[in-house]
């Protein structure tokens, strides 16, 4: 790899600053412009339910932008507050501190700090795989149930009482316990800012296409909605006075940009957030990486995971030094981005301008921005999260991911958000190995008159009964190992004729050490027992990996390339008298396993 | 199954007591004699080694042997005390009390009751596969650490000196500070038994040979070496006083049979010994179940993995109803009673009887047994259990085994039993999910003239620039589904020209949730970017779980049989145009798909 390249693949900037005109300019400018007028009331929203000052959201939409835009990989993400991690958040610093107090920033800004370290790091070490251990199912339950946590948090503001609680049972009693302190104009706000935004995402776009704009630009004035419903109710408040009747306003927001500082370093705190920032993170990439892969294959573009964990990275150590909390890329935001013609990561530091700008001129207008409002952006936003369908098509594809799935619902709804995706996951690995614990595995026979070999449950094959084929549908591992060692010398004591025990290994793509011992004990025991053990159709990896043990010295039988050489080999003439007529002839063990021993010539397809 | 069957398969005595007959008997007496002379000088040396007073390891080798030969289901296999297990109680006993305390020995006594239940659950619900999860790299790694831990903590008593700590550091440190204290008299008897004991592991059996002895005989009387040694120290030191140099000897022992008692039932304790009990109950399961089935398959018989649970647990509660610590099986001794015939495991019940005779006549005589002695005996039996060659052998044969193996074996070394078996887990668990993170897979063309389909780089094959195959050789699951996906994108992204890309599948044996979404938004992603994606050489039982979904009407490709087909299908006649001649006859998606809906005839051998 050249230098340029390699320098490409760090600083994905150099890739694109080169052509970069004035075309590209224009579309990027569209694009933030856009984005801007979305995301400012979604930095509000997300700071709220994070459980921060509303100024927090606007700090963390201003430098983790340019810095996703200088090293990221994907070219129209868009990273800021995100619903899911600032709930994630919330929970991780409300473990600490209190809301509303200094120490609860102070861990908060701590936490995008770790965050990103831990980010750059597995970037650095290319531990990007660490995401795989999220299977599906489990961010699917996870999400969806953080979904509904975050909404019924959000309720509170919509009723104008005081609940709090971590998990669905906590805030649910809280709410019911103050029923009677509903404030009856912030449920009317809260009731209509809710029922504007839902039909601003059903009805709109129909609307303004009726009225003659293109799909496209009625689509995106859509995305809008949000600040309609920011200004309108804003207004309502100034001009009603409502905040005499105790509607709960934004209030005061410092004008001006984010102060640059540097975070905690008190140890005692990064131990006690370790574990929040690292489901953060693995979290965070996850929903961000899938994103960025969804937008850049609809360009044939390409998104380089571990440069993804960098950019990521370096955006949360932007946040933290900027006075802002964790981000990652959003999914609603980056579609926009890309729907609007966002063409290169400039967009995304052009929309920082636009934060920055906000920042510094508009706070005072949202002085009186009711709560409710950025309540009901927070619930119609995370709703569509929801996804109990997945439930059921889980359910019908695979039980055991339907299992997983259900666990991390039900531990992320009753235990908070933390203990449900350690749960998940946890759950999901145990699965897996259970699953392939006890592999499919079928004796097979000969279909009369070809060179294939069936399971004889299910077909009308040829056996022997001297000999034995038994077929193996997954890769040897520790978790099987001993399911085979029982399997075979079940085998052999219900048949005590078996002469010959053929191992037959097509799907077998690895053999572990564990695997290993186990064959190595088989054919001790099948020794012991008077029993050949051979090998059939052993992949070529799987032959060079057996080759650096002393397993096919110790072999007492042979490796047979096809599972029809070893029939044709074993396979005794018909006779009446078994007894006498089975006795084999003395094999030359290894002969074969050495023979294999040559490189294959490329004219030799069967084995691989 | 009958009902006389299942009775068998749950009380296996049913089986062999309907055919006892006084050849039987006498074979069984016999190898009870002989184990019994073995197994009383081990009993009370595991005891020394478990923390415990002498007569508690003579406790724990009388009833277990009733149970178990009530309820294993091994012919063969002598349970009692045995060293990992004995280290692994003083381990788990040692953090909650000390040592010679009433609470002591009432928390062994507990550690073998929750133990022994644990056994005879995970039996009953048919658990055994939780063993599974050891790999023997990591089995192989524990015990070679305990033996090391256990011979340096028996030094102590080799040199009569006070030592003590959990862990290597410590016991050597504890060693090396009290080395002006070593008793010389103690220290001379230690060192003639040890000398004693290792010559008669490797030079009383050629010896008694000379004598005329048929080997058999020879290599059984070997076996009693310890108790030689035993008698000859215990002479030593009341004829010569000894005891007034400061030679620690076992001293009073009671007399008589154990008192059935209940354990402890305080929940406190139970809790602080869960994770204690379930390693003791797994590693000791693990170690049993490998030596009745080694000795099983020499007679092919056969164990039944979820009974010996049973069995071995029903010998640790009757251990703890007894006054006795944990058992299991032991290797040494299931050799010497398999070699010296037993042929029943009534002869347990006899070595009970045995072992009994002891505790009732025997104990007045063993005053005088010096402590160096069961030290010699122990340090003897423990350092053949250390194996530094497997990681050698693990070394070549898979580096990612010999990483759990090693960090097993420094864990336990430097940092107790406990966390050292559960390192080695989770770390081969982690590794193993990391290997198939990033499954072998190869980019495949025609082999001239053939129907195969083998990998580009290896091998001289045709292509087509239009068409990518990728096969891919593992099953598809939440570990791999992400790096299936970026390795497609890559592809696509590195090849403009390509129209049609087939995922061969011969070597996947499952496709889990996860990889089924990654499945579908690769085809999402490949639809947008203009490329068709099919699949080929789907096995049976994935292709009928995949129907489940809505993959296969979703497919923008087809599913083929074989490869071959596949090509045959999608390849273009030659062409010098290829922008024009390329185009691709607009497919029918699913018309394959559908039709293999249809149960196979079993004459269509090419789908399995």
């Amino acid at each position: 790899m050249g230098d340029a390249v390699k320098l490409k693949r760090y600083l994905p900037i150099v890739d694109w600053l080169g052509t970069y005109n004035r075309q590209t300019l224009t579309s990027d400018l569209v694009a933030a412009l856009i984005v801007t007028i979305m995301l400012i009331p979604q930095s509000l929203a997300y700071a709220l339910l994070a459980g921060l000052p509303p100024e927090v959201g606007l700090y963390a939409s201003i430098l983790p932008l340019v810095a996703y835009a200088l090293f990221g990989s994907s070219r129209t993400l868009a990273v800021g507050p995100v619903a899911v991690v600032s709930l994630m958040t919330a929970a991780a610093v409300g473990n600490l501190a209190l809301q509303g107090t200094q120490e609860y920033l102070v861990a908060a800004v701590a936490l995008a700090f770790i965050s990103g370290l831990m980010l750059v790091l597995m970037g650095i070490f290319r531990l990007g795989l660490l995401a795989n251990f999220l299977s599906h199912p489990v961010i699917s339950g996870f999400i969806t149930a953080s979904g509904i946590i975050i909404a019924a948090s959000q309720l509170k503001h919509l009723l104008g009482v005081d609940a709090s609680g971590h998990n669905l049972l906590e805030i649910v009693q809280s709410l019911l316990a103050r029923l009677d302190q509903i404030n009856p104009t912030t449920l009317v706000i809260g009731v209509l800012a809710t029922g504007f935004l839902f039909w601003v995402r059903q009805g709109l776009k129909p609307l303004l296409i009726g009225f003659g704009l293109p799909p496209r630009l009625a689509d995106l004035c859509a995305k809008a909605g949000p600040v309609l419903a920011v200004a309108g109710t804003t207004l309502a408040v100034w001009m009603f006075g409502l905040v005499e009747q105790q509607v709960a306003v934004v209030g005061a927001v410092p004008q001006g940009l984010p102060s640059l500082t540097l975070p905690s370093f008190d140890m005692d705190l990064w131990q006690q957030l370790f574990i929040s920032a690292l489901l953060i993170s693995v979290v965070g990439f996850v929903e961000s990486v899938s994103v960025a892969q969804t937008l850049a294959a609809k360009r044939r573009q390409r998104i380089e995971p571990n440069q993804e964990l960098i950019g990521l990275g370096s955006a949360n150590i932007a946040s933290s030094l900027s006075g802002g909390y964790p981000v990652t890329g959003g999914f609603a935001r980056s579609v926009v981005n890309f729907d609007a013609g966002a063409e290169t990561p400039a967009a995304g530091a052009f929309t920082a301008i636009g934060i920055a700008l906000a920042a510094l001129l508009l706070t005072p207008l949202i002085y009186f921005l009711p709560k409710a409002t950025l309540a009901a952006t927070i619930i119609v936003a995370v709703l569509s999260l929801v996804d109990l369908g997945a439930l059921k098509r889980t359910w019908d594809y695979s039980r055991s991911d339907f299992a997983a799935m259900l666990a991390t619902i039900a531990l992320t709804l009753l235990q908070g958000v933390e203990l449900g995706i350690i749960a998940g996951v946890t759950l999901s690995i145990l699965l897996h190995l259970y699953r392939t614990s006890k592999p499919h595995s079928a004796v097979v026979g000969r279909v009369p008159g070809t060179e294939h070999f069936r399971n004889i449950e299910r077909h009308e094959v040829q056996t022997d009964q001297h000999i034995l084929t038994l077929r193996i549908d997954e890769s040897l591992y520790f978790a099987n190992a001993r399911y085979l060692e029982d399997r075979i010398y079940e085998l052999v004591a219900d048949n005590p004729e078996v002469e010959h025990l053929v191992l037959m290994c097509p799907a077998v793509n690895l053999i572990d050490a564990s695997a290993l011992e186990s064959l190595e004990a088989i054919n001790d025991r099948l020794c012991d027992s008077g029993v050949y053990f051979h090998l059939s159709e052993v992949k070529g990896p799987v032959m060079d990996q057996l080759k650096r043990s002393h397993f096919l010295q110790q072999l007492n039988g042979q490796v047979f390339l096809s599972q029809f050489e070893a029939w044709s080999v074993l396979c005794q003439p018909a006779s009446d008298e078994p007894s006498q007529a089975v006795k084999p002839t003395p094999l030359e063990p290894d002969v074969r396993a050495l023979s294999a021993d040559e490189p294959l010539p490329p004219e030799s397809p069967a084995l691989r």
